[in-house]
């Protein structure tokens, strides 16, 4: 077994007999001296034809461009691990943190990334992205000279963020060295901004800030619009024409929803094309950030015993299955204009199905992969009606206490036919997968909470042992099970005899747990995009035209459930959900494989 | 996950939603009432058939025939576990237990099974076969009238035996109830006779005495030889002739050493002949009761996973590895006259290999998967010296202990060349395993005492994450390994993600470790085969063209080896072995597996 003696974000590290050299699709850092950073990325082919290219901020056309600065690198000879890089390789992200590495000098002139999250006061923003800025911190991950901002309408001072931010900045899981040190040292980076979303004059105000901590130097700017849709394009506006960078990058981070259908999505996308290119635009999909929709991909493509299963002739159906134990509970205001389809169904299951279910890449960068999973979306049926199953959950009681309907929120209306359950079986036409149905599963206030794929093999033709399994010989078929969340794990069931003079068969699994096997705690999945996307890392944020195809498949259906008032099925809060989901998948011979193992 | 609730041999119970019935293929036995016991057998065609056949002692050729008493099931209705058994079935081994199913009454005219143990002194005897007796009495696995006989040349009462028995029998691993009861009542069943090897007289008398404990009753006869190999037909010659069952069937189980090259086992065999039939011996390799063995040809024919990877196109090699952690101890007398090629390859090995790698048989059925392992063995190419590493072990010090070479054990030869060691690459010249290196090494005195199967699968072809895999993409290829002792286990190497913010891979384990998932104890090789021998299963034992087949390949080289009286190559006691086996490997472009996970 490997030992993992890195603690670090994307680092070298010796590596025993079974760990190998980190990917050269992402970037290695790793220290020198006391505090300086090399950060080195590679595998891009964009990378490697890196050069020196250092773009002025084009304002006239109210446009930032996305202007990385990069220079050659130069080899580097006769040190172990700049040798390991060496070979791949390989370029670095900015051309002072690229001096550093030659010179092994620290340089004051290092570029700095300041990482301004609008709408700094709400939620998401206190709960996700200011831990993940720290834990990156805490990591070392972050570029040297980095400044955060929390920008929103509040009045506040740096005082009032830095406290808001403490409450909820804990290090992650175990108790590490030096937290509460690092800690402090942290929030001496962040400040706040008040402001208008809609103010090109509030956020000139941030640029001169920004400018103020910049110094001068190469500055590259992030903007994480953690912000109510609606006001997307009123700041993306502001921070492009008063914000952006002047000699660096400028970047924008949007979460969903991304419009609710084909033609405001594509509105939206438009709007955001005024001000952005498409590659400042990072659309997250927090769950392509998850550890194990992460290793998707690597289980695929680097292990040989899954070459040949992948595909129909051995997958019998494909489940992605999302479940929440709790209602909206007085916040289904903004869900329920969107309903679990567009919330859970069209991006986080639709991404990781995509993500499944794609040709081999030329490459593991992010313009390869993608164009792989616009594929799959392009060759998948829009969905219908009939492939479809919604249910919304009403009042139950247990143990004596009572849990509420979904139209008990009061920030739902009454009559509400917004869908909190929904189940779906979908098809790719393509020769992979012709025939095989993809079922979607997504619910909130259900019996459990849980993030899996669930891949069903087909039967064993001619089987030997046939009647050892009874009649149900779907119970005898192999599943592979990689499980998102919580206590991530990826396991096989597989036929096995149980010990004893019998004959007896039973399905155990071959397991691979991670709590037992990686001592390790795994980053949350926002550490990792808003990493990727200080890195310029694009693989794992949605672009433009999958995101279309995406709502290809679904608007059509998402009308018609509107247009026809379809009443969804009822099912009792704390319970598996509606029933209905189970004939749904009866009609394609398929069994929900999340009732059997708990 | 099952629970599993049965404590039985090869019992039925209710089955929980991921465990299943019990195989057709071997028995049901299960409680009625208070001790009676019914025994139903299945799978096999010819039980199926099966009729009302007593069969006659024939003496007159000096033969026994293997009659088993045998007749038609009538349907059973309207009874949960009956009704299950009718599904597939099945027949009864005998007519009276299966009068005992028709009427659910004691039938005192039960056939009853002796079980004389030739040879009672012996090492084997004591540590082995009477505990899997008691293990098979105490899990209600033997026939309700059964007796058993310790018979060697020393002059022992009863008692005597008893006491000496006693001294073995412990309850395997955990302490379970009754156990003292449960003895006491087995000991109540052993009794002792003394005799010569080659007396008809000796084997008279104990005939007559079987006779009294079978009381006129359809009597069933195993002769368990465990003696040495000169006097395996004295003892057969005079166990037919003068203690043969009269009306039901007599049957002889040998172990090991079969002869020493083909002529001497065609030899053994045509004498055997002459006294018996094919099927009523029974040839024991022990590690055909191996639970992993066991379960090999489970986890192969009802995983549909494991289909499509069970050939040349997808296993680069599999490896074959047995060692032990002592040397002979001062008993090479016999040792030294086989050597570790006949002790452990020819035999042991070999079989390994063939169930491993034959075709899908017809059915289960003995003959069917004795059919096809004969099939492998006759694709194979006899052994070259070159594909050969053979190695004895020398004296080292550790620690301030000493620990014998091979030839300081005062029963061997000074001079001796018989190898404590052996490494071998073999090959089938089949559409399936063309240029597929099988390797094989056993040896005594290493580092470890093990027993696995090691499959290495090939490289993944045109992999995306070769360069995250450093220069020896060996390391990166996918491994399944049965660890058939000790610490029972099934793990499949998979190349994973290192959690974390960067791409590090590397291999972990899909694990299914017998002692975690299965709480029950795994029965002892002999419990097994003894039980399959008393229910007439012959899957587990060899039959003569099996045998044919495995001396076939063997025999020149071990002529060649003795002939040109090759010298060993020497390794140290505890040590790993000789480094040949690694140039062996290397060949082949092989790397032994077991090297990397101790």
């Amino acid at each position: 077994m490997a030992t993992l003696s890195s603690t670090h974000c994307r680092s070298y590290s010796p590596l025993p007999s079974s760990s190998y050299a980190p990917s050269s699709s992402s970037y290695l850092c790793f220290k020198l001296g006391h505090r300086q950073r090399v950060s080195v990325s590679s595998g891009s082919k964009r990378f490697l034809e890196a050069k020196v290219s250092i773009q002025s901020h084009t304002n006239s056309v109210g446009r930032t461009q996305d202007g990385a600065v990069t220079t050659t690198v130069a080899p580097i000879e006769n040190d172990i691990p700049f040798k390991k890089l060496k070979d791949g390789l390989l370029s670095v992200s900015s051309s002072d943190e690229c001096k550093d590495a030659m010179t092994f000098e620290i340089n004051e002139n290092e570029p700095t990334v300041s990482i301004t999250v609008v709408g700094a006061s709400g939620d998401l923003a206190k709960k996700k992205i200011f831990p993940a800025l720290f834990a990156l911190y805490y990591e070392d991950c972050l570029p040297q000279q980095f400044t955060i901002y929390g920008y929103a309408r509040s009045k506040m001072s740096d005082a009032d963020l830095r406290h808001m931010v403490s409450k909820t900045l804990t290090c992650r899981i175990d108790k590490r060295e030096n937290c509460t040190e690092k800690m402090e040292q942290f929030l001496k980076r962040c400040f706040y901004h008040s402001g208008q979303y809609d103010s090109p004059e509030n956020f000139a105000e941030l640029d001169k800030k920004l400018k103020e901590h910049e110094g001068g130097r190469v500055s590259n700017r992030l903007f994480y619009l953690s912000i109510p849709p609606n006001i997307f394009i009123d700041s993306v506006r502001c921070a492009s024409l008063s914000a952006s960078s002047g000699n660096g990058w400028t970047r924008v981070i949007v979460e969903k929803p991304f419009g609710r259908d084909s033609e405001s999505s594509a509105a939206l996308t438009k709007a955001l094309k005024q001000y952005l290119e498409e590659d400042q635009i990072f659309r997250i999909d927090h769950y392509l950030g998850k550890e194990l929709v992460e290793n998707l991909s690597v289980l695929r493509f680097s292990n040989l015993i899954f070459e040949p299963l992948w595909s129909r002739q051995y997958i019998r159906n494909v489940q992605l299955i999302f479940s929440e134990d709790f209602g909206t509970e007085g916040r289904g205001g903004y869900f329920d204009n969107y309903g679990i389809i567009r919330d859970i169904m069209q991006n986080h299951l639709l991404q990781i199905l995509a993500l499944f279910a794609m040709e081999t890449p030329v490459s593991l960068d992010a313009e390869d992969i993608r164009n792989e999973k616009v594929k799959v979306l392009r060759s998948m049926r829009p969905l219908q009606l009939e492939n479809m199953v919604v249910g919304q959950y009403k009042s139950h009681t247990k143990g004596g206490v009572t849990y509420p309907a979904y139209t008990d929120d009061k920030t739902v209306p009454d009559d509400s036919l917004t869908p909190t359950f929904a189940a779906a079986a979908l098809f790719i036409d393509n020769a992979r997968w012709d025939g095989v149905p993809f079922l979607m599963k997504a619910g909130k206030a259900l019996h459990n909470k849980r993030a899996e794929i669930r891949v069903q093999f087909r039967h064993v033709p001619g089987n030997l042992y046939n009647r050892n399994f009874g009649t149900d010989l779907d119970c005898a078929t192999n599943e592979l099970v990689i499980r998102v969340q919580p206590d991530e794990a990826i396991y096989l069931k597989i036929n096995n005899k149980v010990p004893g003079l019998g004959m007896r068969l039973d399905r155990s699994n071959l397991n691979l747990h991670y709590a037992a096997r990686y001592s390790k705690e795994i980053p949350c999945a926002y550490e990792r995009l808003l990493l990727d996307a200080v890195e310029g890392e694009r693989r794992l944020f949605i672009r433009s035209d999958e995101l279309d195809a995406a709502w290809a498949l679904f608007t059509p259906l998402l009308k018609e459930l509107e247009e026809k008032k379809i009443i969804p099925e009822y099912y009792p809060y704390g319970s598996r959900g509606p029933v209905g989901a189970h004939y749904l998948a009866a009609k394609y011979n398929v069994r929900w494989g999340d009732g059997v193992d708990q």
